[in-house]
């Protein structure tokens, strides 16, 4: 009998199992997981790419990582999970018990239904196995079509380009980065890729592909772009099916938590890419299948597991890519979210740079900060530019978002500066400004009105 | 007669000047400066290290800058401020009524006072004309001691290090950055210096100068260090006479204001190097004689000289500075300020890397953030280590600092995450929750007492 048993070796569920662990040393803890390694995917398309130069520095072995913190640890499939007698049957190591349960069984790369669809050479960048498929199969090619352009499918499309490849991408949207990014930051990030030699084809559909035993193209609105191979990168299914046989509730094929991930029954708990979560700006349920909340998700059901009681605050979905010399990044609402939400706002926008313009290496930086209308408060940031920084002015968003922040807050921010590093005025503060006077012209024509 | 006088050009002024004329576009501002050019003095040791190529590029033509924005611009020298007839005398141009004042004079470096303090070849570092004689000295020369341990004295040194020379650099306490980093942390900053080549003799005074015209070696503690030229960066004067001889309250020589930045009369504001501050943690006043002090104070003198209501919510003294390859910033209270002001506190205290270690490029990087027992509010933070993003994370340190934000508000931060930028734990994150887990075994502990 196990204290906890913790299904899935993933980013949230080594999380959970560590967390809990930490809190509880006297706890008994099994992790079962389908793979004996323990990586993050995101980590795949820079395999790809040749910047890290083998899939097996990326890897490190889960029971290793179980053992050094006195964590059991089986390498199997979950079959079943039985409630009623407090159990998980695994496919090949029988039956464990447990006190309490964290399902974090993951998510499936979506497959694209079009004809064709069966050919050999359409691969999904999933796991270690995907990514080696794609290498060698990219080692030997010219021409590859990347279907879908969110982070997955851009990240490999620069990835292989980095390898000298000629790639195309196909989004079916009218801009990459769907909601993550509103189309003119999308439409910066666009030219950068092209400039790169990635050819772009934003609001075409993937009608089918073309060969006899291996794919050879790819029907794009009617055309037929040749293709040595395919990458799709269209989403993630959660594999919630184990918790929605067992009679946990599931909603559109996730698990359905609770703001302490608790599934619908009592001790049993979810996170990471199998379940439904929700977003700190609206409240509203939300997929956030990113690496950062697996992790954020794990602590919380490993904390609540373990007999604490830490609440999950919601998701932001903050993102960064480095793609080329390039770094992008978002957190919260775009503007085009808080106009389908109907969201009255004002965004703070400017152009700067990296460092001062005297400063060599100095690059441009994109920033665009959302703010809602009726109470100033930021929901939304996004920055596109020339590298470094990015990462983290994303997070001082995120955090400034989390603590309901106005503009005239961020237009305090005590930041620092040197010359090598950062320019004299903060783009953050900048931006808050810019949306400040917008502000203020807008209260000018108000008072004028009456 | 003009609406708003400002006397200096530098940071404080030039932004006071701006401030108020984006706020009422009406306004008829004239800037009274003695150096016709606008730059940030922070930029010269990259001249000094040839990073940049030239002083040519750093100085922009305040003139120039002053008429873009529809401002007046005088460059002579402030010599007298009449209160009584509202109006600035200066040295060639005559008078100058005004209804608002800023008073930006700036400071001057100081100079230390030992035996051959007046030998040639002994320089401190403030304006171009210092850097162009430093520049000059320094390609003829070998060996180069420098006074000063803080950020002017030791930018200097790495700049000049990087000319080839042979530095030294001699600080009077136990260690570099005196209140600015805690021991353990300079002791990393001096280690990485030492392995770049530079000598760092710390806990030894500076006890004269010895050279018949020219300096050739100072005396450092009873030790004769040869020198072919001497830099000294040890702290900057406030230019607080001309506001004194007018009757204006100063302390220390630095003009007091209050928190709108106004002075003790009525009209008249102070922002910049000339004046004293306050700390955001402990209501304290403070010296923060920083380019981004000397930019926040003049929006804020600039704003209220306008006619708006802006406070002015204290200092931070948030630094970063790039000594070769190693990136350093802090902000706040130091655990030594914290002891040195009874202030009971806990630090979460972690090393960890700028990437994910598989990735190549990955760089050690260590995070101290240093709480209030009592409350659990963030009250400091100081980053070390291999670049990349300490600029950013110091200012979310600071951002959550200004936010009163506790280890649990820390421990919450969305943040975002891509393998050649960030490791998938977040450095922030990880350093608040060492300090919980400390805080909760310092509770247990109680418990256990009672």
């Amino acid at each position: 009998m196990h204290d906890l048993v913790v299904i899935g070796g993933g980013g949230a569920g080594l999380t959970s199992a560590l967390t809990a662990k930490k809190l509880n040393r006297d706890a008994n803890i099994l992790v079962i997981s389908k793979d004996d390694l323990s990586y993050s995917p995101c980590s795949l398309p820079f395999v790809l790419s040749g910047e890290i130069l083998s899939f097996d520095i990326i890897g490190h072995d889960l029971k290793g990582i179980c053992e050094g913190s006195h964590i059991n640890c089986v390498i199997d499939e979950a079959v079943e999970i039985n409630l009623g007698e407090k159990k998980v049957s695994t496919r090949r190591e029988g039956d464990f018990p447990f006190k309490s349960l964290v399902i974090a069984t993951g998510g499936r790369a979506r497959k694209l239904d079009v004809d064709g669809s069966n050919l050999k050479g359409i691969y999904t960048l999933q796991d270690i196995e995907d990514g080696k498929r794609i290498l060698e199969k990219a080692i030997e090619s010219e021409k590859v079509v990347v279907v879908g352009g969110g982070a997955v499918g851009v990240e490999t499309a620069a990835a292989l380009r980095k390898r000298g490849l000629d790639v195309s991408i196909v989004e079916k949207c009218d801009h990459l980065f769907g909601h993550c990014f509103d189309k003119s930051y999308s439409d910066i990030i666009n030219k950068t890729l092209e400039d790169d030699g990635i050819t772009v084809l934003n609001g075409k559909s993937t009608d089918g592909f073309n060969g006899r035993r291996w794919v050879d193209s790819v029907n794009v609105g009617g055309e037929d772009i040749p293709a040595d191979f395919v990458v799709v990168g269209i989403g993630l299914i959660p594999n919630g099916e184990l918790a929605e046989k067992a009679g946990i509730k599931t909603f559109k094929g996730a698990v359905q938590v609770d703001g302490w991930m608790q599934t619908s029954v009592d001790g049993v708990y979810a996170a990471g890419d199998c379940v439904f979560t929700r977003s700190l700006v609206t409240g509203q349920p939300t997929f956030s299948q990113l690496g950062t909340s697996a992790v954020r998700q794990g602590k919380i059901a490993g904390s609540n597991a373990a007999g604490c009681y830490v609440a999950m605050e919601g998701v932001l979905n903050s993102m960064v890519l480095k793609l080329f010399d390039m770094e992008i990044g978002r957190t919260g609402l775009t503007e085009s979210d808080a106009r389908d939400m109907d969201i009255p706002f004002i965004s703070g926008k400017i152009k700067t740079t990296t460092k001062p313009q005297y400063f060599p290496g100095a690059e441009d930086v994109y920033i665009k900060l959302v703010f809602k209308k009726i109470n100033r408060q930021i929901i939304g940031a996004q920055i596109v530019g020339g590298g470094e920084g990015v990462a983290d002015k994303i997070d001082l968003c995120a955090y400034a978002i989390q603590n309901h922040s106005t503009i005239e807050d961020l237009m305090k921010l005590k930041y620092c500066y040197t010359p090598p590093l950062a320019p004299i005025n903060n783009a953050i503060v900048d931006a808050a400004e810019n949306a400040y006077r917008k502000m203020a012209r807008l209260e000018e024509v108000r008072r004028r009105k009456f």
